[in-house]
């Protein structure tokens, strides 16, 4: 089931240069697209790939058409029209859907016919499965979840009971939403548990990514807003609300109660301390320790880029010494002032 | 099955001021908190809500008692009080038990009758499942485990083979505990891998949160005590040894073979090296990146707050210039003495 | 089934000291062995423990030699020759074959007869399990997966459609292999997904760790080669590479699209940043923060070690103070400089 350079080039509404009604199979990169693929041109630095390319077409800004010895789609984000037209070229056919005679399914969860039910998946009393929903093998689904339509959850993910869940959302592979906070009462030297009151609630189009964590609130609820993308190993502790189309990197992790806004990212590893608040459009890079609320939208960063091991050595000794290195000067304009003011004298 | 005030009081020993017959239905905060509901006054930023609670009772200390609009709980730790009460007041009834029909037990495990085994589990040879144990859908027990009274294992845990896990424990989904340790020979530029022959002792009281991994020993045990409290995606690597009521928060890394102490706390993120040993009493900041043996009891902390970008760039080469800094003073403390000394002559 | 020392002897080239015939049954470390077990000496602070080790016998240098007890297989490497004749000590007998009746596995999957298809795993259409393979309970295994002879996959792993890996692979629990990477194009401030359509080549004798995950690529492919070694809960992105040969402890992020070269190896926490190239024989320290191409082979650290939380703080102050330090040197210099002018006229 090709597709048409024509109807690729009306998906992102792009002008299309070349032959309309060439039938394109699959993309590639530009340096090893053949025949059939459709290709594109992002970065400058392929520009030299793109005279010899091998695609039947490539998606580019109208700069670079003339150099173009292909058909071409003509667009302005080439690389955002590339996903669109992607998405479409390799769209599933046959989605199957059903109940497999493996999955453990409670008599009071509702399963609308036309949602996947995958081999061992196991769903519990008062779910709801709603319309075009795919639960792959193995996924544990807990009492009265909500899975809004065309959401699919991947292989082994696992949800608590009582999360709510949006439309066309992705969560991968071990995936687990809605564990216990980390809520803790000292009782005399030992920890007495808080119990985790609350749910997790994520809107729609919220994709998780493998082995990510949410938490469930302790009494209100962990909150993940529309759009918002999340890669893998990221924690997120109870209690937390994500603002629309924020994006956390990998392996970042959040504390609990922390408010993050709007249209965020946070580079991979980044960690952010717990009852605070981000302003919508903050950016914070790899590795960025973040311990106060940041008001201000803007780029945020920290930490000491690697450096060879001796060097980083002596320079730690250095920062030790910071102190010891503020009074020397401290020393020093004493004194200078003291020579300056004799010879005033 | 509500519960009535002065049963509730009764649990945490407190002062009962109002109707003792009133009965509790739930948990709120204060300020969501409505009739048949119980809350609690722990942070005094949230005082201002008192007076116009709609909650049945309050549980709070003697000097906020006379605030109070409606009945009181009256006690020292009202966070602790309140975690009594509300994990009293959300007690599961109707406990399952019994051996789902998808579960595949081997003819060698031993399932107390009290025990629950969920769908799809898995219990290989020589396993003991003992009372009270809850084994949720798709866990993994291998040869030889032996699970304490009364502990829970959420879904899709795995729990390699000879694992020994004590009482009244808490496993949430994801976690593997038992995994080979990181050990490697190098053989000639290629690795060979070290078998990891020990096991992973668990004692009582323990809570692992999701996704994360404990190793077990190369030739002794990984042990972790009585009563710590371990978050999401922690590492626990071969050999480590862990003291009772010690608390690691999320994404905590522990390289091999060291040793916690009793009682300490780590925050989220914190990595911790191989081969050390770590007092009681110790706590860890966020990030902290602990090299060596802490002796003493105290907090420590490392890492440098997230700066906006542009300024983070100026100190990341302020810190490469540590040891050009520290010769340009030391010669400037030179040049001040040869000039001191001139006058001086 | 136990072993003559002239055997294990055998097994490393080693010289044997003693009695050939002596029978071996098991490990242990150098004070806790018994008879009928092996252990061996590597580090020197074990030495005190010669002496009187219970130990049938010991693996160790010639240098210490004349100073055991006990027999002795002599080796220039005691600690790889340890962990090959444990290796051959504790090899499984009696492996299982077949596949369990709860498995469920698709019609145009090829399984060999002589792997192992645990309860509850899941095969996908087209998938091909060659001989010796081990599949542990709930595992998943998508479309046409391919997987190599004798590659084990323990309990709970979960391996997307079109992987391919190798022989003599081990991947533990929880493991993701194939995850979407974390591809995004801003679409009027909402995030547009980019279909991963690479997959993930898995070379021989690669092992992965609890909960690791690793993205499958964009269009090209992500690549793990022969005889790397990842520990738990890794996160390898899309488009990653990673050498011959190479280790990752516990807790690594790289980030998409970056090369690692051959033999390197990076310590717990390590991160690196997308898009650029690591070369062969690197050696990153525990948390080392990577943001820019090494070049060069060698050892890379960074991060400050923990310090007491009050001695941190005054740190932190003091780096954030660098540029009014630097510009205070300047004025001293400056100053100085004109007094010493000042004089020579």
């Amino acid at each position: 089931m090709d597709d048409s350079l024509q109807k690729l080039a009306d998906i992102v509404d792009g002008k299309l240069i070349g032959t309309s009604d060439t039938l394109i199979r699959g993309v590639a990169n530009i340096a090893a697209a053949t025949e059939g693929d459709i290709t594109f041109l992002v970065n400058e630095k392929f520009l030299s790939h793109l005279a010899g390319t091998k695609a039947s077409a490539v998606i580019l800004k109208a700069q670079y058409a003339d150099e173009c010895p292909v058909s071409a789609i003509v667009v302005d984000d080439p690389y955002l029209s590339y996903a669109k037209i992607a998405t479409f070229l390799t769209r599933e056919k046959n989605i199957p859907t059903g109940i497999h005679p493996t999955a453990v399914v409670s008599d009071t969860a509702v399963v609308d016919a036309t949602a996947w039910v995958g081999p061992n998946v196991v769903i519990e009393d008062g779910a709801v499965i709603n319309a075009g929903v795919r639960l792959e093998g193995n996924c544990y689904i807990g009492k009265r979840v909500i899975i809004g339509k065309d959401t699919q959850v991947k292989a082994n993910v696992a949800v608590y009971y009582g999360t709510e869940i949006g439309e066309r959302c992705l969560f991968h592979c071990g995936a687990v939403i809605g564990s216990d906070g980390f809520g803790l009462a000292n009782d005399n030297g030992s920890w007495f548990k808080i119990p985790q009151l609350g749910n997790v609630i994520i809107a729609n189009d919220v994709e998780i990514g493998a082995n990510s964590a949410i938490d469930r609130g302790a009494i209100d609820n962990t909150i993940i807003h529309d759009g918002v993308k999340i890669d893998n190993l990221v924690h997120i502790a109870h209690n937390v609300e994500i603002g629309e189309h924020t994006a956390l990197a990998a392996c970042v992790g959040i504390a609990g109660s922390t408010k993050i806004g709007k249209h965020c990212t946070a580079g991979g590893g980044a960690a952010i301390t717990g009852h605070i608040e981000i302003a919508d459009n903050v950016h914070l890079g790899g590795m960025a320790m973040v311990t106060k609320a940041i008001k201000e939208a803007g780029a945020y960063s920290s930490g000491i880029p690697a450096e060879p091991a001796s060097q980083w050595r002596k320079n730690v000794v250095r920062f030790r010494q910071f102190e010891k290195m503020e009074k020397r000067i401290k020393l020093l304009e004493n004194e200078l002032k003291s020579i300056k003011g004799s010879k005033i004298e």
